[in-house]
């Protein structure tokens, strides 16, 4: 929305609906939370996933009571967050974060075609590590009978995003207490070898 | 658990109920999603938080939809998760993640004591950033009635921790596939002021 990161956030909109300002959040982000309820009670399970066009795509252990409530049919809320920097106004009131956040309201819709769910495996697999499932050996018939996956259209997605400055009060602007915004990220550290004696393939250097 | 990262996990235990589990993930930690359902329909907010004994304090808009149906009574499921690295295993089944996460179910109770309110919002606050509530202004009434800060029992959290190398089957051992763990962090960069000519506070180096 802006070039400067210490624009006051009050002046930009922040609910979003197009795939341009979805789909960048739900790629760069690695793990989603799927929410659903049963009797009433919310339950929520971190998990990973991948997108694909304009579905979003997971996968658990086909006798997982999580997979298996939300495949007949419960409705689910998937969220999504990239928090990129907290933010410190001159009061408390005005603190806030600076973060790009998706929410996908669907039900999920089951996938039988072999194809489409080993190629699922591989978007979910590359999310995590780009260039990783071509370095695997394949996936057994053994395998692919213990995994079910699903898909969840993104027809109701929605992005909220804040970006910016703090938006104090008028009458605080002066005060000499420190404000503005503290970035933050998610890095990746040094690969860890299981065999000391493997050499680092290049997607990982 | 281990003092090796790379210790198979499947030797592991991962869920656990002990405070001494729990509240270190929490107050590492800087946001959660909270979950409730409305006619079965899952919704999922993320937002800061901080931990006080056997409590968790949030707070919102007194206006906001989301903290009305909760202060109503509406079933909550609140879930943090920090995520430590990824699991590179031989083969794609065996791909894994080292979390730490954290699940509560619980019904909010409304704070209304107006010291704990404002002790609420200084935890809070400091949680994000320790130290800074004492270097605000005071807050102030006006403030304080836009704000509802509920507080939430941890008697039902339990974590869920994985740490350590993949798990392969012992018949993968020797494919000649990079194995081992991609670690993960989350940092905070060099802070990005309002205005230039204030000093940079002591909590913030």
């Amino acid at each position: 929305m802006t070039t400067s990161r210490l624009i006051p956030s009050r002046l930009a909109k922040r609910a979003h609906y197009d795939a341009e300002t979805i789909h960048p959040i739900l790629d760069e982000a690695l793990f989603c939370t799927v929410s659903y309820a049963v009797d009433g009670q919310p339950m929520a399970i971190p998990t990973a996933y991948a997108r694909q066009g304009d579905k979003l795509y997971i996968h658990g252990s086909v006798g997982s009571h999580f997979i298996r409530t939300i495949e007949a049919g419960a409705p689910v809320c998937i969220s999504v967050m990239l928090t990129d920097g907290l933010v410190l106004a001159k009061s408390a009131f005005h603190h806030s974060v600076n973060y790009r956040s998706v929410v996908i309201f669907a039900t999920a819709e089951k996938v039988t075609d072999e194809a489409e769910r080993m190629e699922a495996l591989a978007l979910i697999t590359d999310h995590l590590v780009p260039g990783r499932w071509a370095d695997l050996r394949p996936t057994t018939d053994s395998e692919m009978r213990k995994t079910t996956v699903l898909a969840f259209s993104l027809h109701e997605a929605s992005a909220k995003v804040r970006t910016g400055g703090p938006s104090d009060d008028p009458e605080d602007m002066d005060l000499p207490t420190w404000s503005g915004v503290v970035p933050m990220q998610t890095v990746r550290l040094a690969p860890v070898p299981q065999d000391s004696d493997r050499p680092l393939p290049d997607y990982l250097q």
